[in-house]
């Protein structure tokens, strides 16, 4: 185990009795969602990892720490501090050098999960190419990390602030299978259809774990991304979500926010202008993230024991 | 061996002898050109191969294996089933794991190749950075898989449908060297002039091959692209074909075919509308490459055996 | 140690005795000043190194050999020799199968300090996303080899001539992470400010050092980018070297020049459009580096010793 890692208690032991392990991250908490919906979130989450046969391990930096699996004090500390930063791959050795505290991205927690051994991570909706990106460069460094780490993700999709179109583009330049679970239509985060296709659909946890399998046993690095639309019933119109995400980033444009900012001024802003709907939608689209990575995380376990 | 590959009988005594071995690719086979050409031309490659002195192994997936190496019926199957999807790096986990079958492109072909320990592989033309690219972000696996996996591609050029300058702008960004074999040229598949260099020109195969194992003994992980220009004789006028290029991007942008469809779209228009001359001249030009690819592939050899 | 490699007797005895040496590039020397004062500038920038108490290597490709550490006789012939080509990642088989000889870019000179053992190098300006890139798609090799080689570099900030912003968002999206030294603001070659932040600030060479161990203690691949500004009294006038860089750019599109040719032609004008005060700055911020990189390379030898 590396040196800059603590695993909790409840973590340790499932690693040493090989159960399946589930990685969230804490970006969703610090930055993610306002207080107290984020601490309820995290803790709904891990429950239902539990319930469905998983062990959560919420993931985030403390004190120069890799913290696998937070305490509740821990879980209460990044909901709430002020000072907890975002990390993503380059800021990790900066953090951990400094003894500081900070959230991780997507990309980070892919990171210190694959440090963990913890093969199935499940967020919201990754990052991806930035609109305007065509201009700015600016492009997620989840990508590449899905590109180059081991770690399958299991989101709704990328975030719908984002561009779609160029995000699937760069993930099939970069080699990252992108699969449906039971759907052909990549979803857009807050709504099931994006117009855009996926590589492929699954239609069980079963076929989702087997292809995760294969590209690791064929040699071939980096993650798997599972798509997994937003529970019809909690799914925002198209319409009406799009013309408050298009709101929001003229607001974003007008203020001249970018860099790490961008993401939570856009959800925060998207909240306000759908009267916390797109709040609630985030919180059901990541707890039917957390029911299906758990079922993936299972299978994934029976074919690695197995093998 | 990789648990996922077949090796035909002649290939796998050819490893076994240490013998050169050249990978072909089944693209061409499937989705490059008609039927009965395809079929002729795959045959005819491999025979290229074994007259100069190397041994062919043709590479395609067949119901969840790597076939490298196919027998006839193999081979038949590849040029007139219509179930046979195309596999790039993203794909060939799922291809895999669901037990389908798919010709692979340059990205798929070097990923087995490699797995089989095969160094040199010969192709018509490599995928690239699409035209509009910096609009679309559509930039071909291929690239990446120069990038990083070990393999020696012989080629003549990226597809002439392809932006060529960013093409070799980016292959300059990821470290890819593109060595003209007897030019200085970068050739342009159906044309032996692009008006773009190459970063050097070889004089033989030992050239090509020493430069080649120099890569990989200064731990330089990923590719060299050996750019073999049509022979003159086949070349076609470039303003001809340039029109019937333009031509046939106009129309792929109006019925708007995008994504894996259309580099076979573009092909088959180009076909129609140079009455098979651009099919023609394809063919010879692979035949080329094969004949050049198995004399780089036996001093490659030469030098591995003495080392 | 790999067989293309001549260390020198200085270099071989640092190694041995695990002193802490600093790496040099030799592209300032051969295609980045003018003569005499690129010999010069060599000759200074290895005794700053020695003065600050540790060993420096200068590195270059002389007759296929990846010479670590330069002669006297060497030194004078990478400043005055018409034939020495310019070597990044893709050029380094090929001059070295070849047996020609080349200045070392940034890439390429981490790529050989990497395969020496080297862990901190020291130059002027990295390479990064050329102006106009979102069309040309021209980007520097430098910025994948701070993704991929674990070196750190030190640097005034990437060349003024290059778009800072893009290179910094590249430099995310890939995962290297921008440390200012004494700064948050991430300099501008000839200047101390460019108007954009670095990532971290730190405040001695130790807390670099640290960091520059942590992502390799990590596992992560790739460099870190330490960010020194020129100092203040030798630092441009911002307006002044903009307007400069601007007419330099001008100059090189109506001369149509490109690719390698492009930074030499760029900075050389840059000089003649400046009476020498560019090439004045230059040699200051270079100076200012290796007295920077000599101290964290001490520090960070002294962290490895430890271990
Ligand atoms: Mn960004
Ligand atoms: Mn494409
Ligand atoms: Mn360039």
């Amino acid at each position: 185990m590396n040196k800059f890692i603590d695993l909790s208690k409840e973590v340790k032991e499932a690693m040493e009795e090989r159960k399946p392990v589930v990685a969230l991250e804490s970006t969703i908490i610090s930055h993610g969602m306002p207080y107290p919906e984020n601490i309820e979130t995290a803790k709904t989450l891990e429950n239902i990892v539990r319930e469905h046969g998983a062990i959560p391990a919420t993931i985030a930096i403390i004190n120069g720490r890799i913290k696998i699996g937070l305490s509740e004090e821990e879980l209460e500390f990044m909901g709430t501090s002020k000072e907890i930063l975002k990390a993503s791959r380059r800021d990790l050795p900066v953090v951990l050098a400094k003894g500081l505290s900070a959230a991780t991205t997507v990309s980070a927690t892919m990171i210190c999960a694959n440090l963990a051994g913890i093969k199935v991570f499940v967020t919201g909706g990754i990052g991806g190419v930035h609109r305007g990106a065509e201009q700015t460069f600016d492009i997620s460094a989840d990508l590449q990390e899905l590109a180059n780490t081991d770690v399958a993700v299991v989101c709704a999709g990328a975030k719908a602030i984002l561009d779609l179109p160029r995000t699937l583009e760069y993930l099939e330049t970069f080699g990252v299978p992108v699969v449906g679970f039971k759907t052909w239509e990549f979803p857009a985060f807050y709504t099931r259809e994006s117009g855009l296709k996926v590589d492929y659909k699954v239609d069980d946890e079963i076929e989702a774990a087997k292809i995760i399998k294969t590209k690791w046993d064929l040699g071939l690095k980096g993650g798997v991304l599972i798509a997994n639309p937003i529970p019809e019933e909690y799914a925002l119109d198209k319409a009406y979500i799009d013309k408050a995400i298009e709101d929001a980033l003229y607001e974003a444009e007008k203020r001249n926010i970018k860099g790490k900012e961008i993401t939570p001024f856009l959800l925060d802003k998207i909240k306000d202008l759908t009267q916390g709907k797109s709040l609630k939608a985030n919180i059901e689209l990541v707890k039917n993230n957390a029911h299906v990575g758990a079922k993936i995380a299972i299978e994934l376990n029976k074919l690695y024991k197995e093998a």
